[in-house]
C-alpha cells in the first residue's frame, strides 16, 4: 500500500541506463541557472528600503547610492566567478575549490555555509513568491489570502519537493518560459516607468500606511552598512552557472562565461531600475497590508489590471523556479560530501527516479521548518541569509588566488589579481554582514556553522573506523565452529512454537533447549504438563521472573549458557506471529522487537525468528 | 539511557509478590472514592449559570429550582447504586453490572461510554482546577498567570501521570487531608454565607463584566432542559464506590452503602449551598476575568484573606484528586476488556510498578489532547461530559433490575422497584442530556461510543482467530526438515562478512551461497575478483539490478530459490554492522531493516542476522 502511494506520488522507477546529461544552450542555460539570482530583484530592494526606513524619510534617498555600491560588487563577484568557470570546467561550487585549494577545513565551512544557504533559498524565495501572490490578491480585494501564507508556503515546498523527487529535467521550456517573461516583464516596467516618470512626472505609490513607520533612528554610517548588508541578498545566486559549467554545450567554458556575463547586466538593470522606481514613486515597505514594494510600484505605474498581473504572476514563478534551483544544489553538494564520507551514505544513493532522494527530502523539511517558524515572512529570514553565499564566496575566490599562485597557467596575474579583488571585495562584505546582521539573526548561522563541521569530521572519523575494522588486512580465514547450542524462547505451546523448534533442531540437532519466563505460576504448571505432548525431546527451562519482566531474566540465562563455551555459537530461535494485517501488529506484545535489540549488542548470539503465518 | 531515565521518573521494580489489597475504613473511603463526585460542585452551579444567563438577568433565579431537581435524582441514583453495592460485594462496574446481566454488547456500550467519560474526567478536573488557580492568581493580582491556563494543566496531567506510573496507593492521608479540607472548607462557606446573608443580607459580587453578557434567549423548557442537563455533570463520580466494594473493611457492602449514603448527603449539601450563594450574591459566569463563580462567592463572604485562599487551593486539590481517580478507574476498566480480549493484551499487563501502565499511558495522552484541544476551558468540555456516565448509569441499572427478576434473591421486589426507578429517572435524563447538547459537542461522543464498540469487537474477532489457528487441536508433530540452504547476503568482502559465512555454513554445511547485488559494474567486478581468497568454498551470485533496487532482485531471487523444494528451509543470512554507539546506526543504510521487513511475510523463509560488532 505505501508502495502504491509512492508510485502515485513518485512515478515509476527508472532505469539506471537512462541516466544522461542533456547539453543547454546559453538561451536555455541563462533560463536554467540565473533565476536564483535574478528573483532576488523581488525582495532586495525592499530589504535595503525596510532598514533605510528607520531612518526616516530623508535616509530613504539613500537607497539609489546603496544600490549602485552592490551593482559595483555584483560587478566584481562576476569577473571573479568567470575565472572559476574557466579553471574548473567541471564544476567548481564553493566546496570542491575551497577543500582542493585551501584544505579539507576550508571546504567543510564552504560547505556548511553553502547548505544552511540553499535552505534559506527555498525558504526566502518561497515566502516572497507567496508574498507575490498575497499583494496580488490585496491589490484586487482579496486581504483574506494573506493570513493563509504559511499554509500556502507549505504547499509550495510540498509539490516543489515532489516534483523534484519525480525528477525535474533541467531543461527547457518549463524553466524558460517564466524566467523570460520575468526578465521581460520587470525590463517593461524599468524602461517604461522611467521614461514616463522623466517625461511626466513620478505619481506616488497610493496606500494606508501604519501610523508610525519611522522610529528616527540617526542616519549614519551604521545604518547605511546594514542596509547594504540587507542588499547583498541581491547577490545570492550568481555562483550558479560556476556550479553547472558541464551542463552547457561545447565550448563549455566560454558559453559559460559570457552567460554569466549576461546574467549580470540583466540583474543590474533590474536591480538598479526598480530601486530608481521605488525611490522615484516613494514605494516602501508596508508592515499593514504587507504588500510588497515590486507590486506597489507595478501598480502605480500599470495600474491593476493585466500587465500588473503578468509582473506578480511571473515574480511569484521566478520565486518558485529559484527554489527549485536549491533542490539541485543541496541534494549534489550534499552528495558530494556523503561520497567524501562527511555525510551519512544514505545521501549519495539515488532513488528509484535517479535524483538524490534524501538530500531533497531533508532540504524540503528544514525549508519547511524555516517558513513555520519564521511565519514565511521573508524579510525576517534574509539577516540569517547571504552571509553564507559571501562565506563561500570568500573561500572560493581565495581558493582560486591560491590556485593561480600554485598552477602559474598562462596568464595567471590577472586572474589572481580579479580573484584577489573578489576575495577582499567579498571578504570585507562578509565582515560587514556578520557585525551588522550578528544580532538580527546571524548568529545562528554563524554557530550552526562550526557544529556543522564538527558533525562532517566527527562522521567522516565514524567511516574511518568502520573502514580500518572491516579491512580484511590481517585476518585469518575463520575456522568452522564446533559447537552450536539453540534456544527457542516459548510464550507457551502452540502452533506458532511448532516450526520454531523444528528449526532450531535443523540447526543444532544435538543442543536445543526451549526457555519460558514464569510470569504466572498456573499457566506455567500447566505448559509444564502439556510439554511432552509436543516437545518431549527438547527440554523445557523455567525461568523465574520476580518483577514480571521478560527480558531481565532471559538476558541472564542466555548469557550463562553464551559463558560456556568460547568456540560456539549460541542462537536464539523466537517464533513470530506474522498477521495476516500491518495493524494486528499492534495486538501482539512487541517483546520479540524489545529481546532482539536487547541481544543485538551480545557478541556470539544470533537472534533468529521462525514465523508463522496467520491466515486472517 | 532510557532505562536509567525512566528509573529516575518511574522508580525501582516492584516484585510481583509485593501486591496486596489494603482495606480502607469509612472515613479514608469516602476520601478516596469521593473526590470525583464532591469535586464535580466546583463547577456544576457554574455550568447551569452558564445556561440560564443566556435568557437573562430573569432567568437565573431558576437555578435554585433547577438544582432541586438535580438534588432529587442524586438521592434516587444513589438509592439505586445501594442496591448494586449490595449485588456486587466484589465490584460492579457499568461494564460488569451490564455485560453480565444483559448480554456483551450492553456490556461493550457501558465500557466504551466510561472510557470516553474518564477521559474527560481527567481534562475536566484539571482545567477546573487550573480554573481555581488561575482566579485566584487574578484576585491576587495576577492575571497573567490566565495565559499559561493550557501549559499548567498540561504540567498536572503529566504529573499526575508520571505519579501513577510510580504507583501512588490509594490510600490514606493524601487523599484524607484535602478531601476533608476541602470538605469542611466549603460546608464552612455555605453555613457561614447561608447565615450571615439571612441575618446581615447578601452584597453582590464586586466585578467587572464583559458588555454584552445577556443574548436574550427566550426563557421557556428548552431553556431549562438545557441548564438542567449542563448541572448533571453533578452526577460523575457517584459510581465510584461501586466499583471500589472490595476494598472496604468488612462488613464491605454494608460500610460500603453507608459511606455513599454520607457522601451522597454532602454533596447535595454543598451543591445546593453553593447555589442559594451563587443565587444570593449575584455570581455569574464571568468570561472577560475567567474568575469562577465559586471564587466570586468565596472572596465576596470572606474577601480576599487567607480563608479564600485555603477555599481555592482546596478546590484545585481535590480537583487534581478527582482526575487521579479516573487513572484508578480507567487502567483497571481497559485491563478488564483486555483480559476479555476486546482491547490489546498490552492493557492487561502490569508494569515494573505493579501498575497497569499502558492504561495510565493512554488516559494521560487522550487527556492532555482534550486540554489543549479545548485551550483547558472546562465549561466548553461539560457538553460532552456526563453522557457516557449517564449511558453507564442507564445500563447498570437496567442490568441489575433484569439480575432482580432473574435471581429472585430476597427483598428482590423492593431492589426491582428501586433499581427501576433509577433505571427510569437515568434514561429520561441521558435523553434530555443527548437532545439539548446534541448539537453542542454530545454527537461526538455519539459517535465515538459505536465506533469504540465496533473496534472491541474487531479487536475480540481477531484474537479468536488468532487462538483458534495456534490451538493445537488436531496439529502433526512436524517431520524433520530434509533440507536447508543458506543465502548469505554481501555489500561487499569485509570483515563483517566472514562470521556470516562462518555461520552460514554451520546451520546449513552443504548448501551456502553468497549473493550480491550489482549497483556499479567496476565494485561488482572488484568483488569477484577478490572473493576466491576469502571464501572460494562458497558460490558468489551476483543479480543484477537495472533500477538501482536492492530488495527487488534480493525478492525475486530468494522465491526461486525457496521454490526449487518444498520441504525445506531457507535462511538468508545478513551480516549486520553493530555500532558502538547507539546514534552511529543512523549513518549505516537500513537496507538490512528493509530486507527483514520484506521477507517476513514469505513463508518458509526465516531471516537471520548475524552481528559484527564495531570496538569504537
Amino acid at each position: 500500500m505505501v508502495g502504491q502511494i509512492k508510485r502515485f506520488l513518485v512515478g515509476k522507477p527508472i532505469a539506471t541506463e537512462h541516466q544522461h546529461n542533456e547539453r543547454l544552450s546559453r538561451i536555455t542555460a541563462l533560463a536554467v541557472f540565473s533565476s536564483d539570482a535574478l528573483s532576488s530583484v523581488a525582495y532586495a530592494t525592499e530589504a535595503i528600503l525596510s532598514i533605510l526606513i528607520l531612518g526616516g524619510a530623508a535616509a530613504l534617498g539613500l537607497s539609489l547610492e546603496i544600490a549602485g555600491g552592490i551593482a559595483v560588487l555584483l560587478v566584481v563577484v562576476a569577473f571573479s566567478y568567470r575565472q572559476t568557470i574557466r579553471a574548473y570546467p567541471k564544476g567548481g561550487g564553493g566546496y570542491i575549490v575551497a577543500r582542493e585549494n585551501l584544505g579539507n577545513i576550508y571546504g567543510l565551512i564552504a560547505a556548511g555555509a553553502l547548505l544552511i544557504d540553499y535552505v534559506l533559498t527555498v525558504a526566502v524565495s518561497i515566502s516572497a513568491g507567496v508574498a507575490a501572490i498575497t499583494s496580488l490578491a490585496s491589490t484586487w480585494g482579496a486581504p483574506w489570502v494573506g493570513e493563509y501564507a504559511i499554509e500556502i508556503g507549505l504547499v509550495c515546498i510540498m509539490l516543489v519537493t515532489l516534483a523534484n523527487l519525480r525528477g525535474v529535467k533541467e531543461s527547457g521550456v518549463i524553466f524558460a518560459v517564466p524566467t523570460y517573461i520575468f526578465i521581460a516583464s520587470i525590463l517593461t516596467l524599468v524602461f517604461y516607468g522611467i521614461s514616463t516618470d522623466l517625461l511626466f512626472g513620478a505619481n506616488p505609490v497610493a496606500q494606508e500606511l501604519p501610523p508610525e513607520i519611522f522610529t528616527g533612528e540617526t542616519i549614519g554610517i551604521w545604518l547605511v552598512l546594514r542596509a547594504f548588508a540587507a542588499g547583498c541578498t541581491a547577490l545570492t545566486g550568481i555562483e550558479a552557472i560556476s556550479d553547472g559549467v558541464p551542463a552547457f554545450r561545447a565550448p563549455e567554458s566560454k558559453n559559460a562565461a559570457s552567460t554569466l556575463t549576461w546574467m549580470v547586466t540583466i540583474l543590474v538593470s533590474m536591480f538598479l531600475g526598480i530601486t530608481w522606481l521605488a525611490h522615484a514613486h516613494g514605494a516602501i515597505p508596508n508592515e499593514l497590508t504587507h504588500e510588497t514594494v515590486l507590486s506597489q510600484i507595478a501598480r502605480t505605474i500599470f495600474g491593476n489590471g493585466p500587465i500588473y498581473f503578468v509582473i506578480q504572476s511571473a515574480t511569484a514563478l521566478i520565486l518558485v523556479l529559484a527554489a527549485n534551483t536549491a533542490y539541485a544544489d543541496f541534494p549534489r553538494l550534499a552528495s558530494f560530501l556523503s561520497r567524501d564520507r562527511f555525510l551519512p551514505r544514505q545521501f549519495s544513493s539515488r532513488g528509484d527516479r535517479l535524483v538524490f532522494s534524501n538530500g531533497i527530502l531533508a532540504l524540503g523539511f528544514f525549508s519547511a521548518l524555516l517558513v513555520v517558524i519564521f511565519q514565511a515572512n521573508e524579510i525576517a529570514m534574509l539577516p540569517l541569509y547571504a552571509i553564507g553565499v559571501f562565506i563561500s564566496f570568500t573561500l572560493s575566490q581565495s581558493g582560486m588566488v591560491r590556485r593561480h599562485f600554485q598552477l602559474k597557467e598562462e596568464g595567471w596575474q590577472r586572474g589572481a589579481v580579479i580573484n584577489s579583488m573578489g576575495a577582499i571585495f567579498t571578504a570585507i562584505v562578509l565582515v560587514v554582514l556578520a557585525v551588522t546582521k550578528f544580532t538580527h539573526g546571524a548568529w545562528v548561522v554563524m554557530v550552526l556553522i562550526p557544529m556543522l563541521v564538527l558533525l562532517f569530521n566527527s562522521i567522516n572519523r565514524h567511516y574511518g573506523n568502520v573502514a580500518r575494522q572491516l579491512s580484511l588486512e590481517g585476518a585469518d580465514i575463520p575456522i568452522p565452529l564446533r559447537r552450536h547450542t539453540s534456544i527457542v524462547l516459548v510464550s507457551g505451546i502452540h502452533r506458532g512454537v511448532l516450526p520454531a523448534l523444528q528449526y532450531a533442531r535443523s540447526i543444532s540437532p544435538d543442543n536445543v533447549m526451549a526457555v519460558y519466563v514464569n510470569l504466572d505460576a498456573d499457566q506455567t504448571a500447566r505448559l509444564q504438563q502439556r510439554w511432552c505432548d509436543w516437545g518431549c525431546d527438547v527440554p523445557l527451562v523455567v525461568l523465574e521472573s520476580p518483577y514480571r519482566s521478560l527480558i531481565t531474566p532471559l538476558f541472564n540465562y542466555i548469557q550463562e549458557v553464551d559463558s560456556r563455551y568460547t568456540d560456539d555459537v549460541l542462537t536464539v530461535v523466537l517464533p513470530e506471529f506474522v498477521p495476516a494485517h500491518w495493524w494486528e501488529h499492534l495486538l501482539h506484545n512487541q517483546t520479540g522487537m524489545l529481546i532482539k535489540a536487547a541481544l543485538m549488542f551480545n557478541k556470539g548470539v544470533v537472534v533468529t525468528s521462525v514465523p508463522y503465518h496467520l491466515e486472517r
